[in-house]
């Protein structure tokens, strides 16, 4: 019922927003709705052990800045593509969390006819918005104008597409992706 | 001209079939033909160092048991997702070489209208195929029911479809996915 779903919803608070995605990615795999996935974060490989009788252990390695987004994946026919970041900010998303080439991919992927957004939580408010690229770019040609570096939540509350929340699946961005679609 | 290509062609033997597919990559990249990449290797993080001053430094890790394929993307609206293997075997591909869960994740993608496929490159042999997801389908079946654990080369010649090499692109994979589209 009603309570429970919102009690549920309460004690998932502690949870990432990677953590959130990846639940609803299984929903989504489990139930044949899509198949997206986080990609494994790039990693450069320095030295690897290679221990008789056990597994290789990887002893000196390095977190490299990733080049593309964090999620992709397929659905009903469409390339999906997404970045997702959570932020303390109660006021704004600062850009300077999107790094400028998962930018230029991101407009790579619309150009091959692909679907790519951002989603976003608020962490203070609870609230998550999918933002198309179409809105990303705006924003971002606006701050390399001198403009300002972030995208006030004004904004997110006109011109993204909120997200709703449940118990299961837990943030039902497909159901964005939709909206996005039918504009 | 020609013979300068080639030359290249012979001077590229020495590379593994991951370079030559990253090579292509970034010529459809590069020529916004397509943005298909490899997905990093997973790899389970235990111990990082945060070393002052300096870059995180991962002191033991352990590869993943891949649960998806090595590469993804989009092309003309199509979600592209395959796995790539070579083989020293002259005659046959022995299907050890791919993974129960890559099988199904296939599958997966297929059903949600994307386009699955192998790459398998026969080393001594020097040639390239592109193998449907039906065809892998239809000889995994066969190893399940009991019979051959391997494709004959013979099955590739009449079956798959061959992929064509050359300076650059190295080799033009998605000359093969077009062609199994107009199957
Ligand atoms: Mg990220
Ligand atoms: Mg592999």
């Amino acid at each position: 019922n009603k309570q429970s779903k919102k009690d549920y919803s309460f004690s998932n608070r502690g949870k990432t927003l990677e953590d959130e995605i990846n639940e609803t990615n299984e929903f989504y795999l489990d139930r044949n709705i899509a198949v997206i996935h986080k990609k494994p974060v790039p990693i450069q490989i320095v030295n690897v052990e290679y221990p008789s009788r056990s597994a290789a252990v990887i002893r000196e390695a390095y977190f490299k800045t990733p080049s593309t987004t964090d999620y992709n994946g397929v659905w009903k026919g469409y390339h999906i593509d997404f970045e997702a970041k959570e932020t303390e900010n109660p006021t704004s998303f600062p850009l300077k969390n999107i790094h400028p080439h998962q930018v230029e991919h991101m407009k790579s992927v619309i150009l091959q006819k692909g679907i790519a957004f951002l989603i976003i939580r608020f962490s203070s408010a609870d609230k998550y918005y999918a933002v198309p690229y179409s809105m990303l770019e705006e924003k971002w040609k606006r701050m390399l104008q001198g403009g300002r570096k972030s995208i006030p939540l004004k904004e997110f509350e006109q011109e993204a597409i909120e997200i709703n929340t449940g118990y299961s699946p837990r943030i039902n961005y497909l159901e964005a992706v939709e909206q996005m679609l039918g504009k």
